[in-house]
């Protein structure tokens, strides 16, 4: 009686994407205008998927209101309405790519919810590019 | 040569999440406002997946059509405008969770296609909740 | 310089669609399965439009947290979770279709948006189907 | 024969909302988390309308790659992967609110659209928020 | 009281975008891709909308059930799964462009919904490119 | 640090489900509709998956400018306005089912993505109906 229950947030935030030790030339080369010196944004959409057994006495998965709570304590308020490469430390040394946002996004959460979930995220940039992890 | 072949379908009915043992207090401990006593509702959308190899001659996984009709016979009818907690009996002493349906729609339709097809199904109780079945 | 600010929200909500003085038999013919004895349910979206005047100083039409609290606390704290036709004193005797549900929450709003703005609303009940009020 | 005809496009880009005239305090007491000082971002969705007479010929209204070739020269280029506080002159002294950044997009494209054709547009900055001009 | 009632429904063709009496090239230069000789197709969403009075008696302005049926009739049959230069006279020597096809659609059902109910629509062609009739 | 990074994009064409080797009357039966001589059409939605190592300068598991490129090229430049049955060479003696169309758009970027990616695919040929492959 295994299942996966999903929950979608969203948040959105400025980032810019390039190699602090790159120039100019070779930044825009390799990322276009994804680095753009002055930043751009996106509206970020979050599914969080948690497989596990289902309690037989509340028919949950996981309490749906504790895991809004997670998010938006470890998730949403730090990166939310932020500049992601200048307010979140975790990118002060590792490129905002959807990627690394990804991964950062699961290990914040990782620790907070019990091990005997499988946890699983997709990440959506824009309409037409998102990330899965893990893989 | 094996695919998954989707069909989206859409029903709504009206429920109230709730343990018939437990009082008024607990529940809405619990529960919250899905425990409210008079019932809410959702339009939920079903994803039924089917995984199998391609036919040679006709090109198709399953004949969508025959899909529908099981759907429609197994799914919609019984479920389709009604109270899951008052109108459907499975539901009478199991709380109708998402995770529950889920599980519930699924034991109603493998039974009525071949064992050589494996079947998930994705169940989404709004746009914020979603849940997938096998995990 | 008149621009026309939206703003989309959810709630969910069980209802019927039945005239009270009528027979079973007469509902059922007149409203189908909408008429069922038990309820059914819905998510609903709301979009609320307000025209008016950009403010010269702000670069706003309307200040969207102020129009967010007046939208929670008038019209998704009364409605959502909520069985419309015995939960919500309006629909005691008033058929809870879409039409009069629109009207209802224009008429709700309306006293706490100053008359210079032009108010406008879309509520949608499925995705098929969805009013506008006023016409 | 008046039809209006409509094209979706997409752009993101970086902003804060803050009057450049008011102290750190003022700006967050009014605008609250838009006027974070680092800039945060959007994907926004443009959909602009036409309306005009079906030329008898060609059964169109606009010919709709020219339209996408005058949206792509004065819209997209200059606003996309850009911060529009900081890379757009047009809002060095106007504070890049959804209103006022509609309010450019139809004063850029205007002039380029022979005036028998009425122009409106719907730009939306989230997937709750978005604005109509003119109203 | 007047409210506007809208329901989306769907349909796929096949067309060509092409002047019967222009040559391929002028045809090709014209209209691009959309001329390809052995047809392209979309999928398209159609929303109909009907202004009326709300009927004091059952809450409705018009009947959803029995407008589905009209539709149903009149439009999906004759154009889904078909042909729009082959199959649908109307389009033999008229463009199928967008506009046409919704200009079409309002004459099919505008004879057959009472004088009294304003009808407007919008069918959309693709994800990018809607129309609205009357504009 | 494996992720799973996907792009959508979008084409349309024209098709006809028949075997050609049977009846009219055969074909009808078994495809219904979709058998109509004349051809209809779709809008297709491609999601194109490709799981793999993070690379540690970039960020990034592959470079979507690239993939765009690729897709383009091998994918909407040949199936993009066109007649899948007349004018696609795979489709001349195998069924464009939805199902044989992802399997082709799977054969046709398989060899241009190095074999250290996974590929997977999903294909939408409506809001209802879609596939993925490999399953």
């Amino acid at each position: 009686m295994k299942v996966t229950v999903c929950r979608k947030e969203s948040f959105n935030a400025a980032h810019r994407i390039a190699h602090p030790e790159w120039s100019d030339e070779k930044n825009q080369k390799i990322f276009g205008a994804c680095a753009n010196k002055n930043y751009h944004g996106h509206n970020y959409t979050l599914s969080l998927k948690l497989s596990g057994q289902v309690d037989p006495e509340t028919g949950y998965v996981y309490d749906m209101k504790k895991l809004g709570e997670l998010v938006k304590k470890y998730i949403i308020e730090p990166l939310d309405h932020k500049n992601l490469n200048l307010d979140v430390p975790a990118f002060k040394h590792r490129i905002p790519t959807t990627e690394h946002l990804a991964i950062y996004i699961y290990e914040q959460l990782r620790p907070h919810i019990e091990s005997r979930y499988e946890i699983k995220l997709i990440l959506e940039e824009t309409d037409k590019n998102y990330v899965e992890y893990p893989a």
